[in-house]
């Protein structure tokens, strides 16, 4: 079923992505495919969590650095393939609310799964207890996305380990710690004042 | 002219600017908009490098860290407004290729000036002098584009300010070195690979 969003997908694009072609190409009856998936959006948010696996974990390699630098090659290889799932995705998302929110969904399960990456580097004492998961994950990551999605450069194979170096010294510096109460007033004030 | 691309831009999107839809809506003749304009993509190169003013430079604040700060606070600025140009380009950039060569040259110029804000910390002894300049632009700003226009999420106002803190602390630290020919090796081997 999900091979057959897929190549919908990757042969039709975004434009002929509906619920009745992927049901027609699979062979499954309309209807199971309507009430499994609902919409457009729950197929494509399958699509991409089956890409990593369901039971994908972030990979443990004995140092903060490292395991950023791991995860940034995932990151890098899921961008570059012939026809990325990924990037297909993301163009959809400008188009489509469904499409939008599967990709916020899939962040923000990788980003709860990439938390381990920092709570182990806490345990190690390699960065303060205050360290900010989240904030290092998409800095750390980041600058891959901008410079393979927006900018459509060519990163070269080393941008991946340097992002992850880069972040790691800001962390370890104390750099991320979560926003304190009284940036959280002045975030709130600033907000207000718009 | 630029008026009526933006106009045209925001209240019929990407698929309704048409050299014709803006010439008529300018009242300029269509040969002298396709003379100085020659497509689509410079229309729109040329509406975002007035969006700042061709003669905009980065903000000078006297330190690293507040320099990004400030052109960080201009990219939260320019894709939070209502009908962003930015956020309308790059949307279009994913459809089109002439949007796509717009933004990036449009990038390009940006990172060429904010060079300037990197030589000066340089020349005050605050980052080593091999600090590359574009790197440290995109690992700031990059956070911001991330949340705000990839996940689609509010990035609250102390977002700015902590991009620029964290990416300062590793310059500082000569995290963000140029590639030594060591790694610049590295990389053609790598790619050479794949």
């Amino acid at each position: 079923m999900l091979d057959a969003v897929r190549a919908q997908l990757v042969e039709g694009g975004f434009d002929l992505l509906t619920m009745d072609a992927v049901a027609d190409r699979s062979g499954v009856h309309r209807t199971t495919v309507y009430r499994r998936w609902r919409d457009v959006g729950g197929l494509l948010a399958d699509v991409l969590t089956d890409a990593t696996g369901d039971d994908w974990r972030p990979p443990q390699t004995g140092s903060l650095e490292t395991d950023l630098a791991a995860v940034n090659c995932e990151v890098h290889a899921a961008l570059t393939t012939d026809s990325s799932i990924s990037t297909a995705l993301i163009a959809a998302s400008f188009r489509s609310p469904q499409a939008a929110e599967a990709l916020r969904t899939f962040w923000a399960d990788r980003y709860a799964r990439c938390a381990a990456i920092v709570r182990r580097a806490i345990d190690r004492g390699e960065v303060p207890a205050d360290t900010d998961p989240r904030a290092v994950i998409i800095a750390a990551t980041a600058p891959l996305y901008h410079t393979l999605v927006l900018l459509r450069s060519p990163a070269d194979s080393g941008l991946a380990a340097r992002s992850a170096h880069q972040v790691s010294v800001a962390a370890r510096a104390g750099a991320f710690a979560r926003p304190s109460n009284e940036l959280m007033t002045a975030g709130a004030a600033g907000s207000g004042m718009r």
